[in-house]
């Protein structure tokens, strides 16, 4: 319980702390669906007030969760062995390892339904997966080893891949990682 | 008003009409987020367990609506003028200009809501986008055109590129339709 009538900085990291804690506890458990203010506050032990200084909606302290690591805390890393599709295929897997346990599934539909709500959210989504840092920067080596057309969109083709990522978790009934290792395959793989 | 008190086919037929218009109306209104059975059935005038005798939830009612083309009523169409990367291009700029507008990227920021809650909602959405009927089909048209290698993997280029435009419309701020575009020439023109 943080006290909520000390003053000063110290009381703000403690208030801060707390909430931003019970937002990534209450997500996990409960989903984005039925997550609120009134129950982050309960569940930190401060007035909604107090979050409302601060945050202006639950999408909000979701977007400050994922960029803090809070909710996705593994590095996907991108390896370099020199072998562009088989590196993509590393990291990809790595990434659809958390889909196929139902938690995880269900934590990342709690993302993309988050990021319905704040497009910080989407910003951070894809950084929390290692697209940004990682991946596009793998990319681009494959450009620079040739094994990729210079003019080959990186942003771009990242992108695509974390949507094909979302498209899957959107259709849970039909889980299929293997055809989007086939898309990557294709994709990144030498053409004769 | 649908008059709750009468009974058989009749009434079942004006009150589904009367409910689906309601949630169509009320999606189009305020977006996923504030719509409830309640809100609903209020707006259908009929009782919200009349709702919960046919669809489990609003995310079941949404897909309903989007399988009946009453949330998103345009027909999107892939030309086939013999150029594949060409074609897609028209498709992709018809699909995107829905986004341009402020209301057609909050109906497809809120569709991808639903379909984080209803597994059928992300089915019907790639569907009612033409990306199953039109996009995947010619698609297969470019490998029997020799433009593209017959091990290309179809379905996924098409999910892929859905989830691109998906990732685009949650990162609402920095909108720009040309990377996609640049994407799909990237996959879809002939290499040299």
């Amino acid at each position: 319980m943080v006290n909520e009538h000390r003053s000063g900085p110290v009381r703000s990291t403690a208030a801060r702390e707390a909430i931003l804690d019970a937002t990534a506890r209450l997500f996990h458990n409960q989903g984005y669906d039925r997550l609120t203010i009134q129950g982050i506050a309960k569940e930190a032990g401060v007035g909604k007030q107090t979050i409302y200084r601060w945050w202006p909606s639950r999408g909000a302290l979701i977007g400050e969760c994922l960029a803090e690591g809070r909710l996705i805390p593994v590095d996907f890393v991108v390896p370099d062995t020199g072998d562009l599709a088989a590196d993509v295929e590393t990291w990809l897997r790595s990434v659809l390892s958390i889909l196929e346990a139902p938690e995880g599934g269900a934590l990342l539909r709690s993302l993309v339904a988050a990021a319905t709500e704040d497009a910080g959210v989407g910003a951070h989504l894809g950084e929390s997966l290692g697209v940004e840092k990682y991946l596009t920067e793998r990319i681009r080596g494959g450009i620079r080893d040739g094994q990729l057309p210079t003019d080959a969109p990186v942003e771009q083709l990242g992108r695509a891949i974390l949507g094909a990522i979302i498209v899957e978790s959107l259709g849970r009934e039909h889980h299929d990682s293997e055809s989007i290792v086939h898309l990557t395959r294709f994709l990144f793989s030498p053409r004769s």
